[in-house]
């Protein structure tokens, strides 16, 4: 019988989110789970990582027979304890993140403490799929894509992710078409501060804003969403803009 | 005459670091400064945003008669305050970002405060940089690489950034050979968690490790530091993984 794969299943929206159960329960049906997840939520966090203060992990009963862990950290800090910690000396051989409450499409995926965190395993060598749910409430229905979720997972262990090991899976509300591979569409967030003042009389801005798709073009994510299919967004950690070195090569020339 | 550049300046080692008040210099010497830092070191911070409590932003004089704001938020938050708040009504035409006490070249970008700010305002259109020097002490001397840097920041004001808008600028100890624009480097952090107890006899976890490059040949930032050139790497959001496409298309016939 063949060895049922290790998987590390994390999150940002923290141990108890309803989008890591579901998650937990497709990661259980293929190999052995182990969670690691924050002991609060962490939306927003991107790929922070905790080095002024100890971290603290402890054991929780929180899915049956499943060996779940809550941190004190981050998303990332969630991943470094998970390798580096609770399974030293067993390497993982997925790690999935999420299911986020939330969309992690197009630009969101820069702010995403659920895909830092898969981005984290992908840098160790393990194949890592962020899953993010178009629903930002609590009570969102996880189960309808619990079935693509598992194809994919089990697709990613069968014939892995050819040049990439890092997925930012996209989910849309409504009925599921079907599956879209993508590329991340150019958006951005504009924000509009809540100024207002604490009980002290005191000012304070609070971070508010709405998401604005700037070229949602067929082949991006937005654009596979919007017409009711998952998005697959294979990602990467390499930032450089190769096409802008050629350019850039009059600032060797400078003289001071 | 022509106007004098409105340039922002923010990092992530917070208001009071001595390599922001050696670019605030620079700044001043090339247009007309304002200062957005954190009110404390938010290094490790990556592209956090505060989401779930509010932001609070005070005038400090700090840099002369430079106006210089300390915010209690991340360095992303420090970005998107000082657009929507500091300046709403006047853009930005330079971002500058650092100096940071270390290095961010290689992977080191993705964790960085001081990259993810200068990423923030790249994201609104401006043209931004991103300064380290790969010396983490509070001591560091950043006054032999302050006329490379002003040089960099004029050149890209009159000439542009070509396809990107954002630079991942590093910079070595000893002296300086010349400039080089570069691909980012593949490295990892090879993490090694400190174990200990607390006062109460309780466990905690210190994160701790090295950083180890995996592929630092000819073309790469790492490799133009360890020769004596400052690193240029021009950097973007999109972290789709192109070449990974085409692979991944049998996704899309999955059937659930």
């Amino acid at each position: 019988m063949k060895k049922r794969p290790h998987i590390l299943v994390t999150n940002d929206d923290g141990i108890l989110a309803p989008g890591l159960a579901a998650l937990v329960k497709v990661a259980g049906a293929i190999g052995e789970v182990v969670v690691v997840a924050p002991d609060s939520p962490q939306s927003g966090k991107g790929h922070a990582i905790t080095i002024d203060e100890p971290l603290r992990i402890n054991a929780v009963k929180a899915f049956g027979d499943i060996r779940a862990y809550e941190c004190s950290g981050t998303p990332v800090d969630c991943v470094k304890l998970a390798m580096k910690v609770v399974e030293k000396d067993r390497p993982f051989d997925l790690c999935l993140s999420g299911i986020n409450h939330g969309s992690n499409a197009s630009i969101n995926i820069i702010y995403s403490g659920t895909m830092s965190a898969a981005m984290e395993a992908s840098l160790e060598g393990i194949s890592s799929i962020g899953f993010s749910l178009l629903d930002y409430s609590f009570e969102a229905d996880f189960e309808p894509c619990l079935p693509f979720l598992e194809a994919i997972c089990r697709k990613s262990l069968e014939d892995g992710l050819g040049q990439t090991n890092l997925l930012n899976v996209n989910i849309p509300i409504d009925q599921i078409k079907g599956i879209r591979v993508c590329r991340q569409a150019e958006a951005r967030w504009v924000e509009d501060f809540q100024e207002g003042k604490d009980p002290r009389g005191k000012k304070y801005y609070w971070l508010s804003g709405h998401f604005e798709s700037t070229a949602n073009e067929n082949g991006t994510d937005l654009r596979a969403l919007e017409e009711g299919y998952i998005s697959v967004v294979p990602s990467m950690h390499d930032l450089t803009h190769y096409s802008a070195i050629a350019h850039l090569k009059g600032f060797e020339g400078l003289q001071v």
